[in-house]
Parts: structure tokens; sequence; C-alpha cells
């Protein structure tokens, strides 16, 4: 049934606004907590989904932390809001060093990522100019996604040996096993964490046998993250998405569609009948134009569409996007009925990428049994 | 030359920061208003993909407008910076019209869009409780492309007659050629403008046949607006990303690349030799996931990456993009070479689509002779 605007607790929100499910997302908070906790390692989230400091605190094992972040400006929001053991998980640029420095004269122990040896020369020119230390940690490439180093290069033990006598600390290991998005089974996505675990671990013990004791060794994806059986050796693990979910997530087989904990409300403005398309006041601008589940088996184009009690429509996709316009059409070779959904009708769609849908927007609308209970509000965009 | 961010003016900057050469947006609106001039007709600038006050003072006729909104946030933002004739170019959704009246009491001259009897009701029904008038415009769908009527569609007359008995006032026609998007040619681009007139002159003479004197007819987008050779029966024109131009309308032929006035300031963070790749600081927050010229002749990918004064290296592109990591790569097959781009060089990206990236920004660096002259705000996102 077609929810009008005026019937639905909903009705006071602006259209687009951004939903999030508090029950969805304690739910999947919990599976992973859990799940970590029987394999006896800790969480530390990353905050780069949710930008949320109310959020964050229902997430990190305690308010100061730890947790990772994607930038500086990240880590200094949430050091504002009291977090205090911070990672940095994207490779540093050396003009950034003066900052993460004086983040950590704030006292936050806050902690970098290298994968090469300028920036390592970098970090050693600057900790031996400032008498300083940096702990740093050595990002490897566990699966060829994206960077780090690979695996049983003697540069490992050289980046290490760099910072070090700079002054800089070496803590150990990092990598992400961005490949993991690709795997199509469960099998695969077991093996996906087991090569992340096992290459990390590998990559710790060739430091320690050059002298470096490494006590981190950080590992993380959401798949690898809800799909490791094992995690011997592994001190951390890092993962974002899993809070909210999304439809990639969902295409991979990592979470239902019901465990997705975000969506984007919106009004019907207009059809268009010899098309058989509704158009909708939510486009690239509110969802994003993340096209993450293109390549997947199912392709969800720009969003599946569900009631304003957030239950999906046969086959309703949010086909095309402009800036402040959706086209809803029935999935490609779908025998579904077009529903009856009149101007000013609600409808959720369910986003593709959370970390992505959500940076469109200023706050989360927190729901609890389908009233709005809170506002949070993300950290300001920008860097 | 790769310019190290020591020695760059731009090196203070954060990375990754929005660059905006104003020469070029200056020549760019410069281009647009003496060809519209010529043609006896009007610019009503569509404020969208810049979203600043300051830069909608270089475009618009004088302060107070005319102007175009894609949403009513933008709409209210605009009139407190002294805006006063806006067209909100959105089908209107019903739940909107409190906020769409509560402007035009504030002494803002708005008018809203309606494509459909629904909304020519719910418009009418609140004109009629209110005892107020509310100009509005009614959507025609020129090419296909998204929203409005079908032309020749007795439903015109119908829509007018409805608004007007409500005691509203159908201002006229409204079009907007999105179809152009896809014209390939000068011939394609020329025929998508005459038709996008054509279209819009004969409704308003439909409606004219029937009683109603519709004294606005409006249409645009970047492509026609630039292509029109005629624009007889036409009362203004709008377009909006023509202010920066982006790689899509490259590549559609609508500018060249040296008028691209916006970019995205980058610091290289590493490299994967094997792969021949470059990592930079600079992911999808910073370019949005905008890709607009995945189909074009030229993929352009996630945009196109030129040195830190803004020259293009040859077939170097922002081949994949994650939340904070941009990865460079040759153009598959091209026989350039691969720039020496130490980590710490600072890189400007073209992006896909000017809206989407800016969009992912909260200021405008402002660049005049290679020195960062200003910091333009940008209106703050949401609706």
């Amino acid at each position: 049934m077609p929810v009008n605007a005026a019937e639905s607790p909903l009705a006071r929100l602006p259209t687009p606004s951004l939903l999030l499910e508090q029950q969805r997302m304690d739910r999947n908070i919990a599976r992973l907590t859990d799940h970590l906790g029987r394999l006896g390692t800790t969480l530390r989230p990353h905050l780069k989904t949710t930008k949320s400091v109310d959020i964050a605190r229902r997430v990190m094992v305690s308010p100061s932390g730890p947790a990772t972040v994607s930038t500086l400006k990240e880590a200094e929001e949430f050091a504002a809001a009291g977090v205090r053991d911070i990672l940095y998980a994207v490779g540093i640029a050396p003009a950034k060093l003066d900052r993460a420095i004086a983040l950590r004269r704030s006292g936050v122990d806050l902690s970098i990522v290298v994968d090469n040896i300028d920036q390592a020369r970098a970090v050693a020119a600057k900790c031996r100019e400032l008498k300083i230390s940096l702990p740093t940690l050595i990002e490897i490439d566990s699966d060829g996604h994206r960077a780090g180093i690979q695996p049983g290069d003697p540069l490992l033990v050289e980046i290490a040996r760099v910072l070090q006598e700079g002054g800089a600390d070496p803590r150990g290991i990092m990598t992400h096993a961005g490949g993991s998005y690709d795997a199509r089974s469960e099998a695969q996505l077991i093996a996906a964490a087991e090569q992340e675990r096992a290459e990390a671990v590998k990559c710790a013990e060739q430091l320690r046998a050059a002298g470096f004791a490494s006590p981190v060794v950080s590992v993380g994806s959401t798949p690898t993250a809800h799909f490791a059986r094992d995690l011997t050796g592994v001190t951390e693990v890092r993962a974002g998405v899993f809070v909210f979910f999304d439809l990639v997530m969902a295409g991979i087989g990592v979470c239902s569609i019901d465990d997705i904990a975000i969506s984007v409300l919106s009004s019907v403005i207009g059809h268009q009948p010899s098309k058989n398309q509704i158009l909708v006041d939510a486009g690239w601008m509110a969802m994003s134009r993340d096209r993450g589940t293109a390549n997947q088996p199912v392709d969800q184009f720009y969003g599946l569409v569900c009631d304003a009690a957030g239950r999906p429509y046969p086959d309703l996709i949010m086909r095309y996007a402009n800036q402040e316009h959706g086209v809803l059409e029935l999935r490609p070779g779908s025998t579904a009925k077009l529903p009856d959904l009149p101007v000013g009708s609600l409808v959720r769609i369910l986003p593709n990428h959370a970390c992505a849908t959500s940076a469109q927007h200023s706050h989360y609308n927190v729901i609890l049994d389908g009233q709005v209970v809170a506002k949070w509000p993300r950290i300001q965009p920008g860097w």
C-alpha cells in the first residue's frame, strides 16, 4: 500500500532526507562485535562511513576508541569528541605530517600509515627534526587491490629501518582486503579473509625476524571481517560500512536487504505513464552517483525502492538519477506490476553504497518503531 | 615538470582542495551571456552547479536575479543573499508548497513547476485555501528525456485551467533538453536546441489559443544554450554547468579542456610500480562517483590529471577511486610515458561533472595567476 505523506509519521521530514533505522544498526554492530569477540580480537571501527560522534560511541569499544579514520579532519573532529586512539589509515602525504603531529601533541595517540621509502624518509626526517616519535604502520598489499608493498619485498624491512633510525615508531603492519568486494561466494569470502590474515601475519613475522617488535597487525574490510574463521596473529580488525550495510554488501552476501539500516526518504512528484516511470525528488545529490552494484549479479541501478515503512517493492529500482530527480522503473525484464504511487507518496530508497550516500547528507534522522526519535549530525564535510 | 608541494603557491592548501580558475570562469560566463544577448534573450542561470553567492552575483544579470534553483533550500539561501526572482525548476512535491509560499511572502518572486494534474490540483487547492496566487510554469517534455507532459497533449490546457480556477497563475512553459547530452556533433547540438525551442513555443501557442497569456517560455541546458541559432518565442534560457564546464561538456564538444575552470588539487602519496600506478589523496569523496564520460567516445574515468599549474599530462587519468584514494594510470592503450611524480607532488584533476564534484566541497579556492586570491563558500548542503 502506498503511504501518503499526510498519513506517515515521516511526513514532517523534508524530502529527500536520510533515515537511519536504529534497531538494524544496533543489530549490525552487535553481530560483528560478537563475531570478533569469539575470534579473540578487537574491533577498530572505521568512522569514515558514518562520520557521526553519536554512532561512533555506539560502535567503539570505549568512548576513547580505538577508531580508524580516512582523513585528518575526521581525526580532529573525533578527537574533539574524546576519541584518543586513532589510526589515520590512508598513506600520509608529507605535507600532512605537521597536522598529524599537532594532534598527537594534543594528547591523541594518532598513528599513521606509509607504504614507500619516500614517505618513510619524510616521517623519519620530521621525527629527527622535532625530536619526537610518530607511531607508524607499514601498509602491505595483501590482495593486489590498491596501496601497500608486496608481501615478501625486502623493502618492508628497509622502511622499518628508515623509520626507526629517524626516531619514528614502526608499530607493525596494516592491510585492507579491498579485493574481497569481488568475492561471490561464502568460500571466496572465507578465503579472502584468510589471505588477508596470512599475508599480514607473514609480513609482521618478517619484521620481527629483522628485529622490529611490530606489536600491531591490523587487517580489515567489512566482507573479510565477517567471514574470518581464524584471526590468529591479528591484533585488530577494521571495518566501517557494516554499521549501515548497503546493496553492495547484500550483493556480496555479507548481509541481507533487511539488514540495511539507512535509506533516503523521497516524495513522488510525477509520472511518465507511456514509459512506466515514476519521478521522485531524490536524485544523485541525495543518493550519490555510486553504482557499486553495476557489476554485481543483480544490478540495483541507483537504489532499491521501498514503501514508507521500509518494505521493498518487487523489482522497483531508481533507474536514472539527475541532480534532484530520480526516475523509478521496474528492473529490466521484471514481470512485477508497477506500484500505484500517486504524486505525494513517500518512498524509501536503499543505497548501493552507504558511505557515499550518507556523505551527501548533513545528518541522520534516527527511526525507532516508525518514529523519528533523534537527529544525529555528521561531522562537517571537508578535509 | 612535476611541481613539488614546497615550490607551488598552492602548497598551503590542504589536499584535496577544490580550485577555481577565475579567468576561465569569467570567460565562460561572458561567452554565453554574449551569445544569448545576440539572440535577444535573457539568461536565468541555474545556481545548482555553483551554489555560491559570490559566483551567482557574477553570472546573474543583476544582484536580484533572475535565477534558477533545484531545491527550496537553494531558493532560501539565495533569497537571503538578495536574489528576488527565482524559478524552482523541479516539479514540486505538494508537501513543499507551504515552504514555497513562505518564500513568496518574504518578498521573493518565486515560481514553481508542475507537469501533472495532481500537482496542479494541489497548487490550486492551496491557492484557494490561502487566497493567494502562485506563479506556475507547466513543464513539457521536449525530447523524451525526463519530466514534462508530451507536446500536443490536451492535458496541458487542462492543467492551466485547473491552476487558473484555483487562483494560481499559469505563467507559461518550461522545458529542459536533457537529451542534448547525447548529441555528438555540432549539427546534432543545433538540432537539439531548435527542437527544444520549437516544442516550447508550440506548447505556449497551444496555451494562448486556449486563452492563457503564457508570458514565459523558459528553455535550457548548457549544450542547447550554446548551440541555439534562433530563439524566437523564447523569453529566457536556463543553464548552469557552463560557468565551470567539465569533461562531459568537453566530450560533447560544448567547450575545450582549457575552458574547464574547476579542478581538485591532490598530493601523490605512493606508487605501484609493477602496475604503473600513482596513488593520490583524492578519491571519490573529492571527485564524486560521477562517471559521466563513461559512455562518451573518450572515457576520462574519474578525471583527467594535470600538473599543479593546470597543464594536462598526456593520457593520465584517475582510473579507480576509493573514498580517499585515487589511482592514476595512463589511459588504456596509451603509448604516453607515465610522468615521474614523486611522493608529495601536487596534481590537479579535472572532473567529469562539475555539479557533482563541486558538491563534494565546502568552498572554492579562487585562483588568479597561479595564486589563491579568495575562498568562496558554497551554501550548506541539504534540502
